[in-house]
């Protein structure tokens, strides 16, 4: 058991030597909280928890580092060239002593399953059917919303009380009513960003309509003729009321099911990865590292990324260890102009859809690249998380052990 | 007629309800100033004034809202699920009426036709024809510059007088001589950026060629060989001279009819969208939101948008209501590369030609999406304009009269 | 001999009227200095000094410009229209003298061979080989650093003493073993960025491996199955530790010759340009205008150029004279995705690879077009090179004076 830092209230056992095969992620006991933090990122809802969470408990734990430099995470892997073993400073050298102990800190927090402690984010709503009509209600709020498990939470706004807002995903072709109802002191108004809509409906205060006063509703109705990754956000006062939360994803699915990204990549898991840089600093999905959660792939599993800039800011995501394929762009096909890349900008408004072959076992960082959004002084912080593919045992494993399978958050099918 | 607010010293009559068919729009009695503006931003001039203006009058009118909410623009449009009627703000809150008058002001200013007060932008500078030879004459000065009607004139510099300066416009294989006159206090270079040229007609001081002096001038000449969209500007102290305003657009069409865009994708429109970023804060063509001009086209119609980023800052520009299928980088037909987005990121130095298929009517916000370029906490400003596109109805009232077919401003042949 | 200020210390004969041809650069007696800067920026060791030096002298010269303008750089191309001789100032007009003078002086300095007194940079370390086995040996090291030859020097970090760390080259399927040897006072790690490697080196601490403490060493081995552009660089600390300047190129050249650039494009020179925008401001190979090193190629030459940004901002590179064909991304193969432009935008953590076909004589500038970051109000500095295309005559003369061919310093084989 490590040594506790005493602001961790809630002491746990971690695992403290897990190797490349990551017996932390598979103790298929450990599914309440962990299983919700393995998929709060990638925003899917198994048919039943998934086994593959990375940590077996769900408190947040911040501890000094060993006092002597412990396993890394990947010491059991064989055969490779190992540390070398004299780490006596250099005669002229002090070594930095307090920042190892707090970036250490932090990693272990999100290693240790911080993301599981908070509400899980971007969890589907689930529409009335009313013949073609898929009838969404959305309240919008002042919330409190944590960043992280440690920090105070930040006054923020929400769609249902989250930020993001629920995830709204419908079929091409199916009519849309989202009907808002405004709970906040001020006015607003929603944008559907990226869709084919009646101009009444466009949601752009002034122009296509009145403000949505306090109190009052609107109901947005069009047919989702775009498919694709769209997002629905405010168009008013929005420098401030997005900057605050007031945004989510809208996933328009092909009407072919052969276009949809499981039939045409294989893909098992589809993720949505929409990125905050202004209050609460540098978050992807409303928390910043470590309580994002990583996306937990078995090897030779194929996923789709579904990268939504709802910041101010460019933001180049970095995957190590594999690339990325990137085959569409606001929700249309790339086709012969798609591209393989490791680095993808991502400017204000861009949604990107990428396809990752989850081929290479272990924990890949993932992370913006422009360094001061992803690490200071006092180690990673904002928008970092990781790509975590478990190796084939760990995936047979699972498999013997009638592992459910994995039903991805964005239906397929309306 | 509205209320008037005293700083607005001409009232004029608006047309309060304009619907999707926007009879604001084709008040064919009104050409003289809107028609202008209507064309300020599309940078063409008709063979007469165009009949779609958007607004009657050349005043700016800067009203308070109603007092009550008023119909929505749109409100015409029937059959659309209507505003909620329960207005009565939440018992909690107090409505935020300051923003949402500041807010409906500024617009109503857009939608009132602020462009047409002000000078066109964009507007071709017709060139002394000599056999092959197409001679431009430019001055170079320190001007009064207006980012819309109600601020204070910046001091600026212009090309002409103007910024952007005039649009200089070629067909590939002519030879352009242009003679730049310096009539500022300090002295310049003019790159013609984009070109292949005789390296001392680069205008890069002190390599290519020695500053232009006070008093002097220079004539730069080459044979246009790189059809496109590309740019001049002041390449000395450039910082400071491009950002105040030595810049404007340069457009070699293809020497071949059937490569140009009225051939290859029937664009009736070609608009020319130069941003700004530095003095007089974020400017489209010279122009801050409400005094941008709003592109105006009619249903069914094809136009072309050469974005063009002479400021310091990349802007990811968005289109509400369709998307753009970019085919050209910097002059460069994308052939296979080219692709469909709704938000397209444009750093400086880059030009990017876009195809907009006008298919859906109605006032559609088009705008930088980096929010705080467009919208603070007293509504839009800066990056904003509108696509204003037309219905049925309006364009069969537009040929019933007669209306005179469009002409490009820039010259489709030398 | 030209009127040299108080702080030139070593006083040179600088050619004063060089025309496009530049007799400058083809002295050959004078290759010591100014051959080593020709290929500083290109990176490249010619199998003897190359005979294209654009000067004389490895010393710096700060002049004052001439009292009267003098014959331009490109006065000696003929046929051209010239510059106006009327430089009277306008009446009401106060020349700039000062702004003027400093640009002049600074450019001098950059046409003088200021590259050619400092260290090259991203010069090749050569690895042990050891069977299929490369085996490279680094220090981590705190360094003096020079951004250029007058400022003082900046408290930088360097692998092996520079910055950037030396260039490292194997070809797809050699095992690489890279052993760092961490002599710095604060503890370290080395992401090899782009690379497929096993999870245990990829070089982020306290997730895969611990840091590389004071004193000691740390060996990465990997095959380099990923071809093209990529990087190594700090992940520890990284913001401060990439920035003070730990980061290097790593190019994996394609197992199959055909792949390689010079087979695939006849590239006769291929050059790595890392941008960095932190400690010692906008550089580019560590080095701000005018000690970068201009690029210098003949006439009808092609040359591949990859960008790699190990800054924290997006640099949008812009050619004059000649487009950029884009080719790769983060190493791979565009293809039909390929695309041809003349201003590149670079965001942080991407590479670019393009070819340029030199096919226009003179002294192009290239330089970053976020202005502030090429130029200020006493000329340019910073994120500035140029391209040199010497013209036929020089080519021929190099050819009959039997000039080494060139060789590049990144091999074709290992």
């Amino acid at each position: 058991m490590d040594t506790l830092s005493p602001d961790s209230p809630s002491p746990v056992e971690v695992d403290s030597t897990p190797g490349l095969s990551r017996r932390g992620f598979l103790r298929a006991g450990a599914l309440a909280g962990g299983g919700i933090a393995a998929v709060a990122l990638a925003a899917c809802t198994p048919a039943a928890a998934p086994p593959w969470t990375y940590a077996p408990s769900a408190a947040p734990t911040v501890s000094p580092p060993p006092a002597s430099p412990g396993a890394s995470l990947a010491a059991a892997a064989s055969g490779e060239p190992s540390h070398d073993a004299s780490h006596a400073p250099a005669s002229s050298a002090t070594p930095a002593v307090d920042h190892d102990a707090n970036a250490a800190a932090v990693i272990k927090r999100f290693l240790g399953g911080e993301a599981a402690t908070l509400p899980p984010v971007n969890a589907p709503l689930a529409p009335k059917v009313a013949g073609d009509t898929r009838v969404f209600e959305l309240t919008i709020d002042a919330i409190d919303h944590r960043i992280d498990a440690l920090k105070d939470p930040v006054k923020a706004l929400g769609y249902n009380g989250v930020w993001p807002g629920p995830l709204l995903s419908v079929v091409e072709g199916q009519t849309v009513r989202a009907i808002f109802k405004n709970n906040l002191a001020e006015s607003t108004g929603v944008h559907f960003h990226g869709q084919r809509v009646p101009n009444a409906m466009d949601g752009v205060p002034h122009i296509t309509q009145e403000p949505i006063q306090p109190g009052a509703s609107f109901t947005y109705e069009f047919v989702a003729r775009t498919p694709g990754s769209h997002m629905y956000h405010s168009h008013h006062n929005a420098t401030d009321q997005v900057g605050r939360g007031l945004l989510g994803a809208f996933i328009v699915q092909p009407r072919e099911p052969a276009k949809r990204y499981d039939s045409l990549y294989g893909a098992s898991q589809d993720i949505v990865w929409i990125s905050n840089d202004t209050l609460g600093g540098f978050t992807i999905n409303g928390r910043g590292f470590p309580a994002t959660a990583p996306i937990v792939a078995r090897l030779g599993e194929t996923i789709v990324i579904r990268f939504m800039n709802e910041g101010i800011m460019m933001h180049p995501w970095h995957l190590h260890g594999m690339p990325m394929r990137v085959v569409a762009r606001d929700g249309y096909p790339l086709g012969a102009a798609a591209f393989t890349c490791d680095t993808l900008g991502v400017n204000p408004g861009e949604r990107w859809d990428v396809v990752v072959k989850c081929d290479e076992p272990g924990a890949w960082a993932f992370h913006c690249h422009i360094l001061p959004h992803a690490e200071g002084p006092d180690g990673m912080y904002g928008m970092v998380t990781a790509l975590i593919v478990q190796d084939k045992a760990a995936a047979v494993s699972l498999a013997a052990a009638g592992a459910p399978a994995y039903t991805c958050v964005i239906p397929a099918s309306g």
